[in-house]
């Protein structure tokens, strides 16, 4: 195993370390993280991330969406990066690892790197992707989505967090940050991607394996649907004369809710935000806008129940305009051959248990997979808990899935001499 | 009509102008007002009336909960006023003349009585009472019903905002404002009520009425249901292992709205205000609030359907947990004997068309009337749109309620002798 393997030089009390101290920006009441894309606090994370890699000497770069490139060069800086990576950003009230541990594990990768004085031919850099979470900013997975189609780049731009701040003004306060780090335009060519993540679901825990092999990814179509009735008086107006935004929202949601789970056991059918205006307890509401997040393994099922949507939110309008908008739209993704089979070879030779599992949640992954060879490698989270104050994770189980991301990154940047050893 | 009869002397015009300069005080979009209760739009509104109060030389007063009193003194002292007025505060994007007409038509009464140097027995004071509408603290008619009965002061002061800050803190503000303006215990002897109000509703239009004589208002039972599921992540737990509260929430507001209106067709069954956490489209809320606002003219029905409330919510709660609080309670109040006969017979005098008329809407006077002999003079709003930017009203119908009120108040307050006669 040795020289190809640095899985024995990870720092699994170093990784955690870091682990704490990201979550020191944006910590939640209840032990977690609120640490939204773009604001103060991803920001500070991100410049926290920015110091360790000065330290090691690792270069720093940003692109046009505000993704953060952390760069170990190779011993040919021309090839294409092998690329690892993930997210800073949290949901509101989001746990500390999800994403976190992609980024710093990718990091731990190239510490142990350099801690072993370890060339490679390929460069690695360590991707800290904007905005995966989607929670401040519609669409998630934005950084990545952009770096797949640059294309995406001002229409992303132009989109608005609740309180109309949009990512480009947000973006502003980034680069103000980081006055004198380089700036690359938006994609470039990428060898090859491995994105390391707890599971968010409960099955490598139920099942006792320390690595989930991933072998897809279900398909995502996010909505937006804006309900537009009159805004009255509660004590005046008559059952028959209203127009009200709430009645008919909460008709179309429930409806909505039975229509798509009655399709299949996989339907994951979700609205996580409701706003209502002017959400006076005494006004009849005369808007609201709900998000619909619907995802499902199988691309006819998400074409046969999404494009529904418009028509049972028709069956039940009761006399309110509405419009359905689809905000997003990913694919199912299927990760084969390569690095699925690499992440395999390495686990079983570091004698960790392992399985295959798909992903219920989308990660930055299915947009790189679009680019190159890519891949993911879980590890269990407790009780499958997720975006919640209380995701937990083993420090063991970071430190394995760690431990297999650096050997699966060093067989892919290719081994080729210690980089220091004229200087023992 | 010469002795006890003012109403010749109400300035349609004076009255006009006072609603549009109010009207500049937090001027909403669309031609509408957003003067929520406490703010400093509403606070500098009040500084405004206190100003035209003080270049006629009424005094002005402000009590423990923020309500606010222009006195017009009396030839005898001692004895309790006779009061008049409305409130100052309007919803989120509502209108200009919801509340604002009470206070300014009963204003325009103090300065035709000054105009004419008309003294009466009794003083005579103009209430603005705090927070009627209930937008920004619940309940609505805070400032009446704390007057009705200080026993409430202390839980009203601790009410909160959707921002968490307090009754308690926002009256700091307004008294800061009115550093000089001398403090009232709250509640004190009232010799009669009378409020001037829009309709709010579409049948003096209907009815080509200018004068509705208001014979009740119907009763209000507010509730605030909080709804408890389980955060988790929209893309990996299957339906039957989620605690949604937004399904469990659509699936309780739809039933309760369909169980309620199936009652009667007087019922009127709102749910203004819904609040969901954390409100990210790609997290399963784990956490829903909503108000409901149900209002009835018959105790009994307020009673069985109300009750059922908490039942319904149990039937559709799916897995999460739930609390219903009923928050406020008015029974249905009845104006009967002095005060509408005084106004039928003021309009009729005056030559103005009339109907009696019941109140959908709630208003302070509906907590007047549990100390003094109460009643109210409706006028028509345009096609009965209310808390609403649309809100309008005619300026000649405005001018007739002040020249009613005029009328009714000099009666309850007994003319007694040219005030500045030795003056002339």
């Amino acid at each position: 195993l040795k020289n190809n393997s640095i899985a024995s030089s990870v720092d699994g009390d170093r990784l955690w370390q870091r682990h704490l101290e990201m979550a020191t920006f944006g910590p939640s009441e209840n032990g977690g993280s609120t640490r939204l894309a773009l604001t103060k606090e991803d920001i500070d994370g991100r410049l926290r991330l920015a110091e360790w890699a000065a330290k090691r000497g690792f270069k720093v770069f940003l692109d046009g969406i505000g993704n953060m490139f952390v760069r170990r060069e190779g011993t040919n800086p021309t090839l294409p990066p092998v690329m690892t990576g993930s997210h800073l950003d949290t949901q509101p009230q989001g746990g500390r690892f999800d994403g976190v541990f992609g980024v710093l594990a990718g990091f731990e990768v190239l510490e142990a790197l350099e801690d072993t004085r370890t060339a490679t031919q390929h460069p690695i850099e360590v991707a800290v992707w904007t905005n995966e979470e989607g929670a401040r900013f519609w669409p998630g997975c934005m950084g990545s989505k952009v770096f797949a189609d640059p294309n995406k780049l001002q229409p992303m731009h132009a989109s608005k967090d609740i309180n109309g701040i949009s990512v480009h003004s947000s973006l502003a306060q980034l680069f103000l940050a980081f006055p004198t780090t380089p700036r690359r335009a938006v994609g470039f060519p990428v060898a090859s991607y491995v994105e390391a993540h707890i599971e968010q679901g409960p099955i490598l825990e139920a099942e006792k394996k320390i690595i989930g092999i991933v072998t897809g990814i279900q398909g995502t179509r996010r909505f937006r649907v804006e309900v537009e009735g009159f805004q009255g008086h509660a004590g005046t107006v008559p059952a028959e004369l209203r127009k009200d935004a709430v009645r008919a929202s909460v008709n179309m949601i429930a409806k909505l809710q039975d229509f798509a789970y009655a399709a299949d056991s996989r339907v994951r059918f979700t609205v996580g935000r409701i706003l209502v205006e002017p959400n006076a307890p005494a006004v009849i509401p005369g808007r609201v806008t709900f998000t619909i997040d619907f995802r499902h393994p199988e691309l006819s099922v998400l074409n046969e129940v999404g494009d529904q949507i418009e028509t049972i939110c028709a069956q039940n309008a009761a006399g309110c305009k509405f419009k359905v908008n689809e905000i997003a739209r990913t694919n199912p993704t299927d990760f084969k051959g390569l690095i699925p089979d690499l992440i395999e070879d390495v686990s079983q030779k570091l004698q960790l248990s392992r399985m295959r599992v798909y992903s219920g949640a989308g990660h930055d992954a299915e947009n790189l997979a679009m680019l190159c060879p890519a891949g993911m490698i879980f590890v269990p989270c407790e009780n499958g808990i997720s975006h919640n104050e209380k995701e937990n994770v083993e420090p063991d189980h970071l430190k394995a899935g760690a431990r297999v991301l650096a050997d699966v990154i060093l067989a892919l940047a290719k081994l080729v001499e210690p980089l220091y050893a004229k200087r023992d």
